[in-house]
């Protein structure tokens, strides 16, 4: 082994390689840890020795050889906002984080296959813009993050959306790979110079190798083919909730069998109490409530009730001409009768929420329902739903700030506190009536609200997303929140609930349950592409103690 | 290196182990290669040493194990019916072939979510005959093969089938893998012994490794979750011809147009007239022509004509109720009209279809077309389209067999000759008419007919399939069918139209072509996973020389 004192000369005599090769304005020394674009909304006590921010594919492939040479790990991120997963490795010394923001390429865009080849430093924003430039054909799946998030980077990560694209990695081929030789990997059809359909056609022809490269550390993507979802020639935004708790098992089911029966052909989300009162009102009711937390169940139901929503909510959205989405309409309707108490069942255009828009005044008037904040709702949902991302959803990571939402959100800088925990169910009510018995208890015993919601991703799953919110300038409350959160995740996948994704800090729980069998074959590819263990080392897969070398890493630096 | 004496002393230990584990009657001698259940339709010199027929997943465990002890290769297959593709590597001596029929279980039924969990002996007839017992819910997307074909052969094969859940390797999970030092990896949250959503969710979390067996020799799959398709409540079949050669470039972008706009969601068959009338008369037409090959296009243009068909035929499915079925029709109809010169349009549901069986013989009297044929081969694709497999497509293997189709069809034991190739090309029409004109060109210098079909697989790729049958009996025709088909691949990758699968014949000419660091990147991953090459040499990857060991496969034995 490497003593402490070799590995400090080891990453000096890197620096200097990466300064020369990069200059000086692109290898930063000492950045702050939570420096607001690195995803950690919780406590993580890494300390990011360097930030290197090539330019380009050729600098990065140099700068992995260099880390190589010298075994120094990198830390991969695009543009570095994966809020409430995070980055880095707890307790991880002196990370050196590759951030791939520069690599903003959109490079190929076929108007008539609707296929899109880009780089990690293109954000879902920056992508909607090129695409309503160049014609308004096409439209990404975009997820509820902030316009400036990697495309790449959900994508590859697996992430999943709200449109019939919403199954992010089923939309991707054609994967470019720096490996940690710093070799180019080029994936599917992409392995042969000239093949016509490299991004048509995701499987290519043999072991199909893509899926190695998503959730992981095997390589570095440097570019990827991602597919779009023609415009909807017609759109309805559709909004349903219901009266009772137990009503979340009727939803299941009736939603299960709208997607078999191909009237909805998108994720639907479904939101409890405390999702629904929160995105409509996106800070604590510090004044009403006289500042006790957690915030009270019957709270939350009053105000909901008053304004016609109810336990669950949920919306999805018809894509099609006038006539299939009628169609779909009304068979939403008829389904739901049967199975649920509704209280009410809404459909919406971009006609009628512009006239919804215009009469906000009146509206509120008569209603006394908050229809701005609606409206307002209303016109990110939609958008998210074809498309158009927004920041709006940023505000809902301030529940628990005192100061309530700033101007310009900034998570990171305010201390906003937020843990996901994703865990994925069959699409069965059962399921999801544990699912939320689960959430419940644990958050309960701690204090936090219970922010649940649950995705139908697709025909035969159920993505449960529980959202911890809390404020890090609240002393004890960092460690609190993770305890809960660990806590959570332990029931949960007791329970035989696994999240489709980790936090930075979980890797080690979830491989800890993984069979052996399965524990030796990733860490037999792993040595095998990435010998020395220089790409984020434990992301996704078991750390290799340090005395076992892995195979083939023999040689010397 | 071991000497060949040495391998033959590695052999017959090995057997005799063998002979220990599963039994003499499970250890099958000097099998004659061709014996009609390798799907070897074409010339090949493998010998076929020994065949093992293991009953468990333990004994195939076992065997692998002993396999790698005394380091003789197995080649696996399922039912060993991959006609057209073959199995064993050209020029395989003493290979051992290890069949998994035995493993024949449908292991798990989830009749709410539509998966099906099952192990590679189970041929598509047996699950639809399984499905249709359990009360007819959801149906298997087969292939035009015969009944008796694995269902895990083909979908770990990544073939396609035509519902809308054609993309086979798409609608697969939680496999079930025996690695190469013969333990039992499970993929997906499988890896998890209490997963619920194992057989709902295919990613799991971290790195997706399902793409990794499949198209390959990394390990053997002995069981796999497959999603169903839920019974169509209505369907109607669609067919349409037009008249022009030149039409097909209209029609392809009338079927992008269709599936991008949701009228159209499962795969769609173009056949050119080649293929149409071998449809229609699955033997040549040997006393019309007198005998002489190839048939010409004049011969076939001619028939066609008489019977409303032209140069390209496409048929597809609708599926959904009949209000969504209805929408589907008429914008078929409306699609068309503008882009190519139609010859027909015709819609069939089961009604339309059992009347026209009942009046077949008045029918054909009065329009002189062969209905009862039509009926007969309209009643097998409106089958394939809805799940029911057949054995009717068998009968076209027969194509230049003199004495026509036997009573009991048998590809192998008739000395039927069929060779694949199957080129992938972005779903626009021009590349629809290039791959027309270098299939024709090849095709005519070589003197076979060029049988081609276009299968629009999803919204951005067309599978080529074209189809070399020949008659294996006349002397020299093996290698002229070799020579042609050969020729083909060249051009077509030349042209940079890359096959989605391989024979056992040609694995090595795609490896020649893909980049180095492909090539590299599979090398490793199979040195880590099978360091003894054990598993299928040479299969969808670059053989190793044999002067390199493989990393790790120092130790002795």
């Amino acid at each position: 082994m490497t003593s402490p004192h070799q590995c400090a000369r080891s990453i000096d005599q890197a620096t200097d390689e990466w300064t020369r090769l990069l200059g000086q304005s692109h290898v930063l020394r000492d950045r702050e840890p939570a420096d607001g674009t690195l995803g950690h909304t919780f406590s993580h006590d890494a300390r990011i020795a360097l930030e290197l921010t090539p330019g380009t594919v050729t600098e990065v492939r140099e700068c992995v050889r260099i880390a190589a040479r010298y075994r120094v790990p990198l830390y991969t991120v695009s543009t570095g906002r994966n809020w409430g997963y995070g980055t880095l490795p707890a307790g991880g010394d002196d990370c050196v984080v590759l951030r791939l923001s520069r690599l903003d390429r959109i490079r190929e865009y076929d108007p008539e296959l609707g296929t899109v080849s880009l780089e990690p430093g293109v954000s879902q924003g920056r992508l909607a813009a090129f695409l309503e430039a160049e014609g308004d054909q096409y439209r990404l799946d975009v997820t509820g993050s902030s316009r400036d998030c990697s495309v790449l980077g959900n994508y590859i990560e697996r992430g999943f959306g709200h449109s019939p694209y919403a199954d992010h990695f089923a939309q991707v081929c054609a994967l470019e790979v720096v490996t940690a030789d710093g070799e180019l990997l080029h994936t599917g059809f992409g392995r042969f110079d000239n093949a016509r359909a490299k991004d048509a056609y995701r499987w290519g022809v043999g072991p199909y190798l893509d899926g190695l490269f998503s959730q992981s550390n095997l390589g570095i993507v440097t570019a990827m083919t991602v597919w779009l979802m023609p415009k909807p020639e017609y759109f309805q935004y559709f909004h349903v909730t219901v009266a009772r708790e137990e009503d979340l098992h009727g939803c299941v089911t009736a939603l299960r069998e709208l997607r078999r029966r191909g009237f909805v052909r998108s994720a639907v989300h479904i939101g409890n109490a405390f999702k629904i009162y929160s995105a409509l009102n996106p800070t604590f009711p510090w004044q009403e409530t006289g500042g006790r937390t957690p915030l009270s169940r019957e709270y939350v139901d009053g105000v909901l009730k008053r304004s016609g929503a109810g336990p669950w909510s949920f919306s999805g959205g018809l894509y099609g001409t006038r006539a299939q989405v009628a169609l779909s309409r009304r068979e939403i309707r008829r389904t739901f009768r049967g199975k649920v108490q509704v209280r009410q069942i809404r459909f919406f255009d971009d006609r009628r929420l512009a006239l919804m828009e215009r009469l906000a005044g009146p509206l509120t008037f008569l209603s006394r329902a908050p229809v701005r904040r609606i409206t307002e709702l209303l016109r990110a949902l939609m958008g998210i739903k074809t498309g158009v991302p927004t920041d709006a959803m940023l505000k809902t990571l301030y529940w628990r700030q005192a100061g309530g939402v700033p101007g310009e959100p900034d998570p990171d800088r305010d201390r906003c506190g937020l843990l996901w925990c994703a865990p994925v169910a069959p699409l069965k009510g059962d399921h999801a009536l544990e699912l939320n018995t689960i959430v419940k208890e644990v958050f309960g015993r701690h204090g936090f609200e219970p922010m649940i919601s649950m995705t139908v991703i697709s025909e035969r799953a159920l993505d449960c997303i529980v959202a911890l919110h809390y404020d890090r300038g609240v002393p004890g409350e960092d460690s609190r929140a993770l305890d809960c959160h660990r806590e959570l995740l332990d029931a949960l996948t007791n329970a035989g609930y696994y999240p489709y994704r980790l936090g930075s800090h979980e890797m080690e729980h979830v491989s800890r349950n993984s069979s052996a069998a399965w524990n030796r074959t990733i860490t037999r590819i792993g040595d095998a592409l990435d010998p020395k263990g220089i790409l984020a080392p434990g992301r996704y897969r078991p750390e290799r103690a340090a005395s076992e070398p892995a195979t083939g890493g023999t040689e010397g630096t």
